[in-house]
């Protein structure tokens, strides 16, 4: 049986018709795999599932209304992206209405239940994607998350969601929740390949609109902070916070206790004062415009968005200058922390639970999310074992990392440190404008110097050789520093390393850089991290180099 | 007599009792300026005058509206770096009531007449400030601007007006206008005070916040768009501005036409629709907490913050989005020109004609500034003749000149050529984070290789010569490349340039830079540049420098 007629006898069988909202033909979705295997690319292989407030073309966008879908000409970028590196897309996925929602219950289309007990919430509000991921219905998912909605499933389902720093990934073709704040995220269950599809993703969209002096690796000893306080979390999930903060001290990470409360006062905003008002500025006028019960629309939801309106542009304005004293202050506690680490989800609702109580356990769900965007963070939500329930079943338990703006590659080495992955390779950060730079001797990976390289971001990329054209010497240098001369005569191969690292990160290091060393072009030969090339790297003062002291060609 | 007694002598002489609200002691700021000078500093020697909407500690800061006034027990940052800098501040200026307005009329300190001919309006808000500096009250001064009140006052009046990119100056202590759009300004007779001026208010600051990659000079040839058509300007000033296109010209600026419909449009926003809401954000709840007469307010200035009141947070959202989407098309307009050059006002009208038609008048003389800080430029107002009125008077033109956002130093030099002021040297924008990097042969201005370090907005920071420990061989390279080889035994002095950009610049550079060309630490002797140092600069590669020939060392 193919794998994608495995897949759909998975669907079938699995009795959960809330996950999507559409499901392509099984012939159609068979031939695209097939024919994306054999067209090859980074995403070959892979089944996508996207939530149905992205556009896919052809197929209706509903956001979970059903009055108010449309069916776009073209996919979304985001898709389209996805598409084109060899993922083939399944169907479109049930989500909170409007992705108003952390819960994953907000929907005509039925509440999505969790993937492994299903009286219990999936979380939302991306819960199609983050269950079909869960189910084995697809490989990745496309979800959205302007206050938790990538996050908050991907902890409950034991999943990696990854979402990025606001402007990141275009969200054109996405119905807009909060418009300055909404993203799109992916969810896989690995960290790898949820990587992989953000690149595939960033890639296609061209240069960032924010430059490219981003950190493309964590530093050599990440700094992470935990919050001093876990307020919301109940005694065994707080228990399994503790676990995670061994996990991480295991993996190398320095731990700092930090306050919490700023961060966890700019929720308020996003909900209960103006910053809500763009969601009603998303779709209010059809709101508005139409009555309830034609159109489908989910009664909290409604509620929700309609009382959006009732602020003044002045109430907006003092909202977001709240937000900013706010962000100042949590900015503050922070200091020095490379990553934040928080539980992803303060605990596991039933669906009964939710229904009792719709906005009051919404709200407890996005304690550990809903302050990420509006302070301009990056996060990713990952798994960290199981919590043990009362009544005797298990609940999936996830922190979620965060960083600055920008930072998102420092966030997925830290997130593989964390999870034992060996090595994530490139983030979907870094872009073909990263600058390759060949050392050789004390910046190699655990010399002296390395802390020159890794203090900007730079990001070790695996062994090089010179074409057999070099010699080194000895130069009088403290540390001891080899030189590279050029010399095609005697010359042998000499064995160093390349990273990458950001022009800017370069000019910084040059600029740093003490006579006699040097930087130019310096020939590389074929090998694991690419054709032969002429990369900047090493050299040295042609003095220095005439001085200095042959090397034993074996000692390189 | 002192130039201080000087000062009070003219003042006393002019009878403009509207210019200063608060005029601080002869006797105070006479020994003032004594220590001042006696201190030294880069603006020893130079009188400040103060917007009144900018703390000086000690004065009441009263915005033009007597009801708000409070007394601040420190100076706003801007204030206190002109003052460490040796700037004596003489007093505080009329404007605008809550700096909103462009006319100089609405204050009940009374109608600030230009400078020239007291029957016209000296341009506002920063009416005082202009019209001070003008008269020779004040070297420098201290303005704000919000949609053209650091501009239009400065056209009229004949002076440099410098609106830094928002956020480069520090707007603490400032009365706010529209938070999110407000500048602080500098009016100068002259473009190097200006600059200076400017520079010591930057330099307090600390590391700018959005990074220090901006371009430090213009490019070689820059790129001056026009509009093609100029709504508003009567036949006088249509033929004034043509003058400055052609005196562009000559100073060898490239001139194309672009449409200004984008931009113009922008405009409405700011007055007309909800982006006027930050007006009432910033004083309307002082405004609707008190009685107009009590309080002095202004009748036009309270009826439009007034009326501000009324829109909906979803109303700001919506015109923001539409700021975007004009602002986006105004960009493609823009295109690949270097700034765009604008007649600074539309023409000058009476105190009478604004009386007559208090907003209408008003709104004719933003059509040119208004959607500058909207769309994220920045702007230098610069003098460029007169005008022949028909009652056989001169009003004095100007016209300003736009940038892209953190593009100041391109603003500064394309002025200093507009001007013909001969070497402007490094703008205010430029700091000690830049990198110094020496040249020798084909990057020397003039060179062939110039542009590889002028289109990555480096700029040419003088003449160097190494420390007499160098000798320069002829490599083998296209075009013809000098060798700097280190060698004290036989070596000279080596006369070069030093160039400084940006670290990220750097970094780019030395991306691009072909073998065998090297970047290291060279040694510059003491000169005009400064103190003898090592700074990065070029050399070669071992192997090319050994098989290059000695070049005669008189060619360089």
């Amino acid at each position: 049986m193919s794998r994608v007629d495995e897949i759909y006898m998975r669907i079938a069988e699995a009795d959960r018709p809330e996950v999507f909202i559409a499901l392509r033909p099984q012939a159609e979705v068979a031939a695209e795999y097939d024919a994306a295997l054999a067209a090859g690319g980074p995403l070959a292989g892979t089944v996508l599932a996207v939530k149905d407030n992205v556009d896919v073309a052809g197929l209706p966008t509903t956001a979970a209304c059903p009055g108010y879908a449309y069916t776009p000409a073209a996919d979304a970028p985001a898709v389209a992206a996805l598409r084109a590196a060899g993922a083939v897309m399944i169907g479109k996925t049930n989500l909170d209405q409007f992705a108003t929602g952390l819960v994953g219950t907000r929907s005509p289309f039925g509440a999505v239940r969790d993937s492994r007990r299903p009286e219990y919430i999936s979380g939302g509000s991306s819960s199609g994607s983050a269950v079909a991921v869960a189910l084995g219905f697809a490989d990745i998912a496309i979800g959205t998350d302007t206050a938790g909605s990538g996050r908050v499933p991907a902890g409950l389902q034991g999943l990696v969601g990854i979402k990025p720093t606001v402007g990141s990934i275009s969200t054109d073709g996405v119905v807009p929740a909060c418009a300055s704040y909404d993203t799109v995220t992916i969810f896989a269950a690995d960290l790898p390949l949820a990587n992989r599809a953000m690149a595939a993703m960033s890639a296609a969209q061209g240069p960032r609109p924010f430059g490219t002096s981003a950190p493309l690796a964590a530093p050599e000893r990440p700094v992470v902070a935990v919050p001093a306080e876990l307020p919301d979390l109940d005694e065994a999930w707080r228990a399994a916070f503790a676990e995670a903060v061994l996990r991480a001290e295991d993996a190398g990470l320095v731990i700092k206790t930090i306050d919490l409360s700023p961060f966890l006062a700019a929720a308020k905003l996003l909900y209960e004062d103006a910053l809500v008002a763009e969601r009603h500025d998303a779709v209010g006028d059809f709101l508005d415009a139409t009555d309830a019960d034609d159109v489908g629309l989910d009664p909290t939801v409604a509620g929700i968005i309609g009382a959006a309106s009732r602020f003044t542009a002045v109430d907006l304005l003092r909202a977001r200058r709240r937000l900013t004293e706010l962000r100042a202050e949590a900015m503050g506690e922070w200091g020095d922390a490379t990553v934040l680490m928080v539980p992803t989800a303060p605990g596991h609702p039933t669906i009964a639970e939710v229904a009792a109580d719709p906005v009051g356990v919404n709200s407890r769900m996005g304690t550990y999310t809903n302050f990420c965007n509006l302070f301009d963070l990056c996060g990713i939500a990952v798994p960290s074992g199981v919590v043990a329930e009362t009544q005797g079943s298990e609940a999936q338990f996830g922190v979620t990392l965060l960083g600055a703006a920008h930072e998102d590659a420092v966030l997925i080495e830290v997130a593989a440190r964390f999870l034992g992955v060996p090595d994530v390779g490139a983030s979907w950060v870094e872009t073909e404008e990263s600058v390759e730079l060949a050392v050789f001797g004390a910046h190699m990976r655990g010399g002296p110097l390395t802390h020159e390289l890794s203090e900007r971001g730079a990001r070790w990329a695996g062994e090089i050789a010179t074409t057999p054209t070099y010699r080194l010497v000895a130069l009088d240098t403290t540390p001891p520093k080899p030189g590279l001369i050029r010399d095609p005569v005697v010359g042998q191969a000499i064995r160093g390393e390349v990273w990458r690292l950001s022009a800017s990160a370069l000019g910084e290091f040059l600029a740093a850089l003490p006579e006699p060393m040097m930087l130019g072009k310096v020939e590389v030969a074929a090998g694991e991290t690419g054709p032969a090339r002429w990369i900047v790297g090493f050299g040295c003062a042609a003095d220095a180099g005439a001085a200095g002291t042959e090397l034993d060609r074996d000692r390189w």
